[in-house]
């Protein structure tokens, strides 16, 4: 797949000439295939770590909720941002990561149309995020979700074979 | 109101004995009045925010978009987050100020109900920063969201007048 | 019931001093007993109506369909009207009346809440009509929605036993 | 593209043999460039619409709210309509204008696919309309939603060239 | 149609490596036209049955309306099952056969898409039969639902003009 | 809590006079505590069994998403079953149980209104039932859902202490 340009446009597209919001027609843009990584951090006090080890980890219904919390999400975004376009999803992943002093959530998503799939990424992470926040919020009033952000986005014609 | 205790448990309380997930049970707790406050930021380069101080914040639908949209996410918390009760909310506030290099979400939250809203003022302030990174994402291509958090949670008995 | 009072506010609530909208707080209103009652018509070409009478109606599935997704759209007014507070609906009732040129709808709901529900009373008038005109499209290209207006708005003390 | 089929059929497409509802088989129909615009009025009293230029019109976000309910209305057409198929939309465009006793409410959707779209303008039309009158009724307790139909229903196919 | 390999596969598809939950990627494989049909019972007393062919039946409500759920229920699959993919549905169809001591219920659901649409057809069977349970919970204590299965599964070529 | 009364009404309280459905009217009933416990199957092989006990349940992932899907899915009763009443739930647990042939679904529900719980506790089951089956559809095409009942429903004063 070929990295999306980078290059910044110059207008907000989901304003028309008056500042008016409204969804963007892409109804002209052909079908392609579309990925998209996003990924993000629930920051939480190492012994809340330590604890989610001991006591919850090991059963790993934790990470799973907050898994399925993020996948339901990811096909929810459309609903939840007003302008986004509905794409039906060909594949979402979440991955759950505990590291020191915070959780790692890392999301991708893909399907093959005409235009991109970010949100979608982003939607999983923040809500597998705040699924998260709510299972240790009993335990940890200090938790911040930080760097929610885009780690890639692909697109590439649909019969093309050249994955980058 | 009075703040809620906040010497953190010392469990999990969405885990059985078994490490297994459900949803708390708060049959026996009173109704109380309850309130949340949240904040987060969307981070965006210094000239998007110029870009739109021009270009969007005169019109003011921007902002109007990711508030209604804020709004809207607060009251799909239940829906999201698979072990949050639902909580008919009786307020919902979502207020969003443009800085020099991000936009700085608050919402607020509030219900009468046998358990806290800090997760539909939470849900409010990152459907909102997914709101704005979905109308800005044509002109910047390096945001992130950052530093989701609870401000304050209160909760008071229903007659009580005191409020903190 | 008492009918609510019908000498409107002199500013609208859903806006703040500095003219943003909010959902409205109503945490300090006591519960009551709401009910609501609210009309509209899908005018169509007598000829339609005929023919309903003679192929549709005897089986009866077209209102029956059309009622449901009235009682369905009442539970969703909510998520529908951005700054609506959910409120549990206790009672739904949608009727549908074909009169000449015209099929009449009339819903009435019903809560214990905070705040009126005429609007969920509009709702399943409209996605009642709305579901009327899906089915009849094939057949009347110049059907309109009309008149749909709020009936009755009452309230009551819990415990009161005077009904208006 | 051209205009669709101004001659109705003769029977309802949503009723089998027997008169039982169900939803159109469209599976061996093209796909193709659909567009629909639709139309309606929220009817309220002068002095309502003169207040709304004077406190909420300055700032904007009455009819922005009501726009972004509208788009999001057209999203949810078929979780609201029972027998409707989803259509993912690629472009939603919703329009109020504020006249002497009503403001009028426009909306167009379009998409690739096997059926028409006025369903989902005529949906944001009225949620646009329920929307407005949610926020105007502490205000004004007269109005009432007239006028809601179809303007303009085309489909074209995926390659053609000319518009009509 | 060509009935799908009635072989089974010798892995979880929704695991991964590490047994970790995901929602297939499907993005490779061809659109196809897609059928499934499906069934279920609810079981009731004979006086039950009895009971609706007096009461009910004759005015088709009660089975319309479970025939209506069914329908909303199959557009309902993906937000209701978490890995399951968003399949825009072509044509649904519920079927409602009272017998003497229990209800057949029949779903049918097509699609064009890149993965099969059993669970459309199955969730439309059983929420069609949740809602005559809950329509005849009042008269009868002892129902249960039964025999939910997938009877058909189909697909073809888009081209192909053969059906099976 | 009291076991709620088992002997059936003589009438389908969903139905008026007219044998028209309707939501029932709940208004004037009492707010008590509410419990219902519902069970149901997923029958399937001997063999589905084996794998999911040595390459699924290890990790767990599988019944913790059917046990998510089915908590999330108790949430959705009341946008699934057309003439149920929504209720806020205060407690939901669903717990799935592998035997040599079948998976046993067990989920309770609780909240305190006006109406019982016991939609919500099959509806849990079910959706439950589905998503496992969903999961594995791949490896076993001869499962079924099977004796989806309700095991107990209850009712207590919201004071009340003693419970059954």
């Amino acid at each position: 797949m070929k990295a999306d340009s980078l290059s910044p446009s110059d207008s907000f597209s989901h304003l028309d000439d008056a500042g008016r919001a409204r969804m963007v027609r892409v109804t002209g843009k052909a079908d392609q295939n579309r990925r998209a990584v996003a990924e993000g951090f629930l920051q939480l006090a190492p012994e809340t770590v330590e604890k989610l080890r001991r006591q919850a980890l090991p059963k790993g219904d934790v990470l799973t909720v907050a898994q399925v919390a993020g996948i339901l999400g990811a096909k929810k975004t459309a609903e939840l941002i007003p302008l986004c376009h509905l794409l039906p999803l060909h594949h979402v992943e979440v991955g759950l990561t505990p590291e020191r002093d915070r959780i790692r959530i890392v999301a991708a998503a893909e399907t093959v149309g005409k235009t991109g799939v970010e949100m979608e990424a982003l939607t999983a992470v923040v809500v597998a995020a705040l699924t998260l926040y709510d299972m240790c919020k009993a335990v940890d009033k200090g938790m911040s979700i930080e760097g929610v952000r885009l780690l890639k986005k692909e697109k590439e014609s649909v019969g093309e074979r050249t994955a980058s």
